[in-house]
């Protein structure tokens, strides 16, 4: 599901080097040596020729949710896990999931137009030609609908667009909208446009974000082809999964929402497009031309009507159950069976998916052969490893998110972190994730050799990030840096349920930004497009395999979990600051908008021959009470540096603490994720408990760490965003008293003598 | 010649209101109360019906130098000022203008594809047929040649964009370039192209920048058709007007250069085109995909090249010289003849050229028709008012440079100040000129109503400059201002010789903003486009006869030249330390970047199959001596408000000093425009005479005030740019010591009793 070409967010901190003589965190001097031989030996293993083999197997035919490749796909999986030594099963879960059944979109004035809805089979690429078993291109969970009215081209169909709308005094009542995709999650678009009053939604790519602007098209270049079409999902942000199961698992004698009262049903009929359907109605819009940043690449004006234009849309589906299936293979602890470290990548795509999501589970494959080919010379994990390959991930993370709602007790008492990747490609390592992960992987990352240049992986995301910095001032400390910080988690792929709703430390890691192309959702992301513009040599498909295999194996194996809550303390302190900087920002914007329209700014410069609305008056946001988050970040902050030394005393001393203390510590590092929760969960959002991550309501990739107050001030709901201040603060609280638990037992230990 | 949307630069200064009581800089009360009222009776005057018939006569014929209509057009002209009472006359040159002869452009390679170089004419716009008359689509100045290579694609064809070709390895030596219109005025893409090593150069309209992006095409709309060509010159900026004749008028007997020995004729073939024309060659180009901001609007994939499209260049022109007709208008003054008010806008066109520059024309003759009433109902201006209509203003601002050549020991004793319009539409209110105008420029922009919104000119554009500022801050400070801070003069229209050459103090004004098109230069700038898109009612061409007419008559019957130099001392600070901030980017930006080669951020972020070469390391500039200007720049300042004090002081007691001290005062006055100019001119442009203002030698219509030390600075000579600091600070202590004396005559007389 996740776009192949994520954002990568973070900056760096102090020069990287690997540091091969310093202890592991986490581990004692004599097993740090070990667990480094172990990984040395482990990173040789992945090999690019099986990662290209497997691809070809599983991206053969088109893999869809209740396809019959899907769960052939799952099978073999099964059976590879199994010859690796791995404990394996399928876990089976029965969802919703709409498929198309006579979908149709015309312009039926001032010209008549069929759109074709299709994507013509090329000759040069195999797997184009299946036609039979392709899914056809389609927005998951689109409410079925036949409607018409005239055409409203509204750029991306995002919140702010219909600000620029409303100042040019176009309505979308009545009407049915054309948005482009990109600058934010799909399912918004339909979203944002039901709430303004259209009939129905068209979501379209046009060539500027991924077609002919960039390069040459597919099969030439990487590119979209005119025809090239992007599916997915619109269900909306509520939760993920099941939209018939919120927050249980879909099996049998679950409880069961009629689709009628499903909420995460789209309110108007939604269907996507390629350019060459698109342009046509388009060209046939009148109306005022719309603002520079609106214009796509196409050889046309770009306006936003209404019409002349009128589209006659139907979308129509059958809504079936299907059958997901989840492949769960284990190594069991030999210490501490019941640390669980977990691993996940999911296997069905939107039809042959080499991009989407092979090229990420080849990487997960081959470190787990990697990890049998250890467990046959004779290793053992001290705990438990769990890989999973995820089933419905493309319609709205269903097999993950149903897991996760199946086995959240055990997870909430067992989880040590949960490892995603998805897409994977060409370019530069990049890392989403809570924030006590983000040393360990920085440390990984260190001693993982980039394929193309003589660095590790970890310095070249480094150096890009000086590269990428906008400011003199900021590219001077990147320079300073030594290391990445990682962004927040925020939506489109498996980890959503772990982090979010049941508090488990996740990240999601991967390769990018070498590759870019237009085939995202369409039928030629397929085994031809990946050989010949993803990463043809699987150079950075091994890399994915060494980078995510370590973090899993010093995961696995350390003493102690090595999570870090100096780094997590810092980065609280700056999303709490961005948090103030954007009220504010508001603060300063709407005074300052205020003025200006009772000084007449606003008719000013209005032309009367083309009149733009003044933007409404806004009441000035008040000064909230920031004190609560302030006092526990510093409390935060205090303990964090507090456990450090604590910590480093005793690492140095080669974690030499009673077993029960050993396990004490290890018991409270668990407790530390789920400790963010609040039950009661977000406003508006209750499935979603984390109080410090979250993905935008009405963003849906984009992260909105401190995501109570944040979104609160996205919708203008003052009062809203400041009573969520003390929750944010308890959630850190309780993280703090945690960590001082950790501190205690650390300290209470006597120091062992230094003859040991 | 110029851009009818040109840039408006300025900001504010304190909340803007007519304040009719106060007595008019440069007045008694008593005078000013008459001049109050005389204003009023000529604002009344101009009048829209007329200046559309002016219109309709002057554009009916294609009218470039050289071209029967053209002579026809002067001496219409002369005919009106004579009835309207002006002593006037018409002065001839003859310079060298070129005329097309043969050219073509072909593609010979990968297809055979042959350039229209054509404007069809169409068939609701009358004036688009005169095909015999009209000059076909060439750039003026381009020196002959028949060149074939493989062509490149170097965007706005600018020194920045060839920085860019450089990192992605690719060379224009022995190419033909192809370069879009715009960024930079079109004479700098040959000289910068040849300075590279290009055979030829293509200048293109793309559509991204007045074409269809924008809206509806001409006829429909008023954008850039398909087959729509910018004619124009591209004589070198080494000096304006007769390239055979610099510094000296082109009168029978002047020493001329052949046109082998002429610096300002380009070094390479070079001629414009459509977008229609483009497209096909375009389309041909292969090799690296260009960087986003480098793409039109055209649907094709835009790449550098070079080839595989090979193109044939043939330039070929009749090297004649052609006679030109300036009108020379006078009102001799009552009172002080020998103080010459100049006010000017050219009579040339490239085609038909209604709003290029008949919109300017039209304005000044009302101005002038409405002066020859006042002459009849009895008013007589104190000072001598000359209107001048130039010809040959297009291919080099040719008549009005040689005029002031010819007369450049007159002009430097008698002008007062000049002041010129050119194309004028729809919008807002503009001025860019010499400081010492500002504050008299907004004095009068506060008395002329806007046609479209119940506010002055000037609170019009105060507002837009608000709704443009970029950020919170910058707009709440144009807020609280109540003034427009005016731009320096760059190049592209009559000014140039007045200020550069010989330093006599000038203003552009007009208005536009609202009437944006793509028939500049083309066949289609005519009636029917002006009529239709440029001001259908004439209302902006009335405001522009109000506002620079009452200029005219303020500085002409002022008892004391209206200069402030308060305001210009204020942006010479500005000014100054833009230079110095520049300075301090440079050498914080090539520093961090040489630390960024040395640390292998542009190899890292290199990707080997389509690799980006580092930027070159750059010697990082020294700290230079500034005191020499910040010194000039204190003193300027205390003088400047010394004699506001003694000026205000004077006024306040109605001027009532001797005759003998106002002139004086007066001479004074009219030398502090050449006193800021050096004999020896700016490095390699010493023809360019003014240390204070000069339009930017690889910029051509942007203004580069302080241009000695920042032009050196833009070349990265240190040295150079170092050694120009005395020259301008010598500049502003010439100016200081003139002030200071007007102060002491102010002050030197005793103060006359209050009775008085």
């Amino acid at each position: 599901m996740r776009l192949a070409l994520f954002a990568f967010i973070g900056s760096l901190v102090l020069p990287a080097f690997a540091n091969t003589n310093a202890t592991l965190d986490g581990y004692t001097p004599q097993s740090s040596d070990a667990e480094r031989a172990l990984e040395t030996k482990f990173r040789a293993m992945p090999s690019p020729e099986k990662q290209r083999e497997y691809m070809k197997l599983l991206s053969a035919r088109p893999h869809h949710v209740g396809s019959p490749y899907d769960k052939q796909n799952a099978e073999w999986l099964l059976a590879r896990f199994k010859e690796w030594g791995f404990d394996a099963k399928i876990e089976n879960f029965d969802v919703l999931f709409p498929t198309p059944n006579g979908n149709r979109v015309e312009m039926i004035e001032p010209k008549h137009f069929v759109a074709k809805l299709s994507e013509p089979p090329l000759a040069v690429d195999p797997t184009s030609s299946q036609r039979d078993e392709q899914l056809p291109a389609y927005n998951a969970y689109s409410i079925d609908g036949d409607v018409t009215g005239p055409l409203v081209y509204v750029n991306y169909g995002m919140p702010d667009d219909y600000k620029e709308l409303e100042r040019y005094g176009v309505s979308v009542k009545g009407a049915i909208v054309i948005a482009r995709y990109g600058a934010g999650w799909r399912g918004i678009k339909p979203k944002v446009a039901a709430e303004h009053g259209a009939l129905g939604c068209i979501i379209y790519s046009d060539p500027h974000d991924d077609g002919y602007a960039h390069g040459d098209v597919f099969p030439r270049g990487p590119f979209r082809p005119p025809e090239g079409i992007q599916r997915g999902s619109v269900m909306d942000t509520d939760y993920p999964g099941d939209p018939l199961t919120p927050g249980v698992a879909a099996l049998p004698g679950a409880k069961r929402l009629s689709v009628a009262e499903a909420p995460t049903i789209t309110k108007i009929p939604v269907l996507p497009m390629s350019y060459g359907d698109a342009e046509p109605l388009l060209a046939e819009l009148r109306g005022r031309v719309v603002p520079p940043n609106w214009r796509g690449s196409l050889g046309i004006t770009y306006r936003f009507g209404p019409g002349p234009a009128k589209v006659h849309l139907r979308v129509k589906s059958n809504w079936d159950q299907k059958r997901l299936y989840d492949v769960i293979a284990k190594i069991p602890g030999s210490e501490l069976p019941d640390q669980w470290v977990i691993r996940g990548n999911h296997h069905d795509a939107w039809v042959n998916g080499a991009e989407d999501p092979i090229s990420g589970l080849v990487a997960e494959l081959e470190e787990a052969r990697a990890l049998g080919e250890l467990l046959k010379q004779g290793w053992k994990p001290k705990r438990t490893i769990i890989y999973a390959a995820w089933d419905g991930e493309e319609p709205g993370l269903l097999g993950s998110t149903e897991w996760v709602e199946a086995h959240a007790d055990e997870l909430r008492q067992h989880a040590v972190a949960y490892l995603n990747s998805d897409s994977n490609a060409r370019g530069y390592f990049g890392a989403d994730g809570s924030h006590v992960l983000q040393k360990l992987i920085n440390d990984v990352a260190r001693d993982v050799p980039d394929p193309e240049k003589k660095m590790s992986v970890l310095d070249r995301a480094r150096l890009r990030e000086v590269d990428e910095a906008k400011t003199t001032e900021s590219r001077e400390e990147a320079l300073k840096r030594g290391d990445l910080r990682i962004g927040a988690l925020g939506d489109g792929s498996d980890y959503t349920a772990f982090i979010n709703h049941i508090g488990i430390p996740a990240a999601d890691l991967g390769f990018g930004g070498e590759a870019s192309g237009g085939i995202y959702h369409s039928i030629y992301d397929d085994f031809y497009w990946y050989t010949h513009f993803g990463d043809p040599d699987f150079a950075y498909e091994k890399a994915e395999s060494q980078v995510i295999g370590s973090t899993v194996l010093r995961l696995a194996d350390a003493e102690v979990i090595p999570f870090d809550f100096v780094g997590f303390s810092e980065m609280m302190k700056k999303y709490a600051s961005n948090v103030q900087e954007l009220l504010e920002n508001d603060q300063a914007e709407f005074r300052e908008r205020n003025k200006e329209l009772e000084e007449g700014v606003f008719d000013a410069v209005s032309d009367p021959t083309k009149p733009l609305n003044p933007p409404p008056a806004v009441k000035v946001p008040p000064h909230f009470n920031f004190a609560p988050l302030q006092n526990a970040l510093d409390a935060l902050s205090d303990s964090a540096e507090k456990l450090s030394k604590a910590w480093n005393k005793a690492e140095s001393n080669g974690w030499s603490l009673p077993a029960a203390s050993i396990a004490r510590v290890n018991e409270l590092l668990m407790q530390s994720g789920p400790a963010l929760l609040d039950q009661a969960g977000l406003p508006h959002r209750p499935w979603f408990k984390n109080m410090i991550y979250a993905p935008g309501a009405y963003t849906g990739y984009e992260a909105k760490p401190l995501p109570g107050v944040l979104e609160a001030l996205d919708r203008h709901d003052w009062a809203e965003a400041e009573s969520q201040i003390p929750r944010e603060a308890d959630a850190l609280m309780r993280e703090t008293r945690i960590i001082n638990q950790i501190t205690a037992v650390l300290n209470a230990e006597p120091r062992p003598s230094s003859s040991r």
